[in-house]
């Protein structure tokens, strides 16, 4: 930390420790999904590595699927960082779903995770449930807006309505993760996806090199 | 049954009475998920609609999954016998699937199941990844022999692979059910399946009345 840097309050310096801790139990978690899978990585386990007692990870994080959207909220960040999410909806919002869904294939560990944790959160009263509603609320919206912007450009296909391929897109990503990991020689995660949006669009999606 | 109906042996006549049973387990499998939940219907409280021993179910159906996944082949079935899926592949399989999806909105309970259910067999070993290996392959197989139809009848936009389109389309249906299941009011099963389809194919997707 730079001297310079402000002094913290106690309870400032408290929860900053706190922050510092959650970050480490979600890195760990990350890392044990990757290595044991949904099944093998318990919360048990997962304190083992931070060095943390059960009792101290069930203080941050009370049940296994409040750390599962945590690992979830995590990689969305990180999803986000990676390429850059452009800050104005249009058409580089669209090319980094693209994007997202190519680094996926890459990481059938996590996708796996959401996949499993999407359905089971279906229910209201799930540890998960309010981030898979804000999730879907929010990526949505920015596809929304992403097609209502190219509509405006012209660059949309008379008749394809913003909110509506807003769903699709979202709906066409998440099923097809799990026909892949059904089956993974059979379906891909982004040819499916290209096809949609080349559809709906009156320019190409691919980046021009 | 007729009188003129030939006399069974008794080894097939066992074998009908045990598909009679398997039958009427799977429907009071379905009548207890759609009044009790997913979580609600327990082997037990199932055995019991059909007034058999717990050991008895097991028998016929040695895990919970085991049953679910009979109770979606079940519904397969159905599916297809509702207002008849065409035995040829073209337009009409593809506006089959979406009466499917019209008539899954008011039918949430097996919607829940199918979403669920899915999620969790993705792992080989699950009593119903094979339900789930052959039904994706098969609806798959349906939608692609469909679209390749329409190709050859110069009724598919150019560009557009049937075999890709298929896998959206199935991914796009199964997608929008968890969106649909977590966040009822903000999106529905059948708009953005009739978006997709209008804008791959040249023909209109909806019937003349």
């Amino acid at each position: 930390m730079a001297s310079g840097a402000p002094r913290t309050t106690s309870s400032s310096a408290g929860y900053a420790k706190g922050q510092m801790r959650r970050e480490q139990i979600v890195e760990a978690a990350v890392a044990a999904y990757a290595d044991l899978g949904y099944h093998g990585a318990s919360l048990r386990k997962i304190a083992k590595r931070v060095g943390i007692s059960h009792a101290g990870l069930i203080y941050y994080f009370p049940t296994r699927e409040a750390l599962l959207a945590a690992v979830l909220e995590r990689r969305d960040v990180e999803d986000a960082a990676r390429g850059g999410l452009p800050q104005s909806p249009g058409l580089g919002v669209l090319r980094h779903l693209l994007d997202v869904a190519a680094h996926n294939q890459d990481h059938p560990a996590i996708v796996e995770l959401y996949a499993r944790l999407a359905a089971e959160a279906i229910t209201p009263g799930h540890p998960a449930h309010g981030y898979f509603t804000r999730h879907y609320r929010q990526v949505r919206g920015y596809a929304a807006a992403s097609f209502a912007a190219l509509a405006e450009a012209g660059q949309l296909r008379d008749g394809v309505d913003p909110e509506t391929a807003a769903a699709a897109l979202i709906a066409l990503m998440d099923g097809l993760q799990v026909q892949w990991l059904t089956d993974p020689g059979e379906v891909d995660l982004v040819g499916p996806l290209r096809l949609f949006l080349q559809q709906v669009l009156l320019v190409p999606v691919d980046q021009p090199q």
